[in-house]
């Protein structure tokens, strides 16, 4: 199937049809780069499920899945007294916010829509699911402008024919948009900078390997796929002129949580007198965390490892260990690329100035 | 297939059978860890694929395979006239030498059969082929004896509780006997020392989880199979008191290359105060070359990256970046790990005083 001609740049993460009896669409990223199918998501349930099972993912792809899942969730709870639909939302909530416990988008997009319903009690329970579906809306908007206004801020960091590294999958598909370190290649690309991106392909997973590569190929910028152990040694090689990572979770002194592998890419970079940038959203800062050590790491699957790709790999029994991300202490980190402009040096004061900044 | 209680210890690398006219017995390496299976090699042809392809993989084992590959190729030459065997070597090492450009212990265990021959040119056909086995059968021989040294020499390393992290498979299946770093493994636990092996799965090939996880757990030793990415962040968890990998070839000044992924380790270690250890036969050194950067890099597939697990996992016709290598600087090396004693600190004069050196 050539993907290439047929999807470019048309490419949509998800969308909702129709109004508030609708239904979310998807993109299935689990089955790219040689398959492309798109599920209908006509429950929480199946909300729930492509969370959980990665079929989509990314912070802010996550947030908005989750906002239509709420919308869905309440489809029962319309007729109903006002006292059970506030109950649905709260049930609805919890059971999405169990989904995927490390992504912080998930909770700020579910708080988003309580506080809302929280101080709309007036409305009927008609009137109040349809705010919510435009708040859903709302955040799906605001999302495209972040990844445009992140594209923008990164790119004036390139430098024409830089080599650029990333780890993992922060592009178009972990958000509504151009996503967030691939936004700044995007914008970069669309300059003339004429940059040359090289992909780690992330293992367990291979979002990089799948999906980055995918998506940079889909609109013609030149890319390289390398394994994660390659990513050293291509710095040693000088092929590598700035590293771009997404992040999943930030700490208010800026230490990242993001994919496992991030934290020695970082370090690489560091020793080898390379910039190490995140791209992320201000949404995905949680200020209520003082530094990375209070994030909780999310162990997964052994068989992620041993079975990555429909074959065995390892021997039957063999013990495993699969965090699914780490932290990449702020000091690592040359500056956070936000919508509201660029964090450097990243620290405690300097977050706190560009995330009460506002946006232009 | 319960491969645990069948195989372990008696578990052979591979072996000669017979006298000149026999031929070599050697374990696929490719098929494990789901499937063991011997391959019969009755010429030189079959040495070749099978060092091409990975089925005997790892530095002295490429070496002693090569040696019998020799007795093999000159099989058809014992009737022959002398000038015609000589020819005949000639042409046998120049084709096992292109089987694996980088593989220095092919060219050091070529040149030594060469040079015997070049020495005993008053034997008859016949009685120089039973020389060149007899040869290649001491290659075998003290193949196995470094590895004990080598194991003593670096389990002295080691304290009792250590986690100890390596790369790719320099463990008995990539030598005749328990081979280099995993040499150093089996010798601590013998002692009583209760290491804890971490084993990078090392992509793109995954030798590590194939061979080396399955190696430790025939000798019941614990071992925690991991992605390459997550090397970084044991580390940062305190995971790992030490690094020992092998190498595939080392400079005069102790720059080694070894598997790509190497160098990131050694990298990361040094940032963690973490001793990073190469264990590698006096064989493996390279004196011709001053450093490393004269060590040639092999570049291999595109699809041992993109179909590397019996799926495609990347979009067709991504560019990929493959070497199979990258060399470590001597800076980064905490001590070499020989049969003939620990190179430490490395440096050029103290690589050849080892080297020099008498063993025990």
């Amino acid at each position: 199937m050539n993907l290439e001609n047929e999807l470019a740049p048309e490419v949509s993460t998800m969308r909702w049809i129709g109004g508030t009896d609708g239904h979310l669409k998807m993109i299935d990223q689990t089955l790219l780069p040689t398959e492309f199918r798109e599920i209908d998501c006509h429950d929480v349930e199946t909300v729930w499920e492509a969370i959980k099972k990665l079929r989509v993912r990314g912070a802010p792809a996550i947030g908005i899945a989750a906002a239509y899942g709420v919308v869905l969730g309440l489809q029962l709870g319309t007729g109903s007294e006002r006292i059970d639909f506030n109950q649905r939302l709260t049930e609805v909530s919890t059971y999405l916010a169990e989904s995927r416990p490390t992504a912080v988008n998930l909770f700020w997009a579910l708080d988003r829509l309580g506080q809302l319903a929280a101080n709309s009690q007036q409305l009927t329970n008609s009137e109040m699911h349809a705010r919510l579906l435009e708040e859903a809306q709302l955040i799906e908007r605001e999302d495209l402008e972040m990844c445009q206004k992140i594209g923008e801020v990164g790119a004036a960091l390139l430098s024409k024919g830089d080599g650029v590294l990333t780890h993992c999958n922060a592009g178009g598909l972990a958000t509504s948009g151009g996503g967030t370190a691939l936004a700044v290649f995007f914008e970069a690309a669309r300059q003339g900078k004429a940059i040359h991106v090289y992909a780690d392909e992330t293992r367990p997973l291979l979002q990089g390997a799948r999906l980055t590569t995918w998506e940079l190929m889909q609109r013609e910028i030149p890319v390289t796929l390398i394994c994660d152990s390659m990513a050293g040694w291509v710095m040693q090689e000088e092929k590598i002129q700035a590293v771009v990572t997404g992040a999943d979770r930030i700490a208010a002194n800026g230490d990242a949580a993001n994919k496992i592998g991030t934290y020695s890419v970082a370090l690489l970079a560091s020793l080898h007198d390379i910039p190490f940038y995140i791209a992320a959203p201000s949404s995905t800062f949680d200020l209520s965390l003082e530094s990375g050590t209070q994030i909780p790491i999310e162990e997964r699957l052994a068989e992620e490892v041993t079975h990555g790709f429909g074959k065995q790999t390892a021997p039957e029994g063999v013990e495993v260990y699969n965090p699914a991300f780490d932290v990449t202490p702020a000091k690592y980190i040359t500056g956070i690329i936000t919508e509201r402009g660029l964090i450097q040096p990243v620290t405690t004061a300097e977050v706190l100035r560009v995330l009460s900044s506002d946006p232009d």
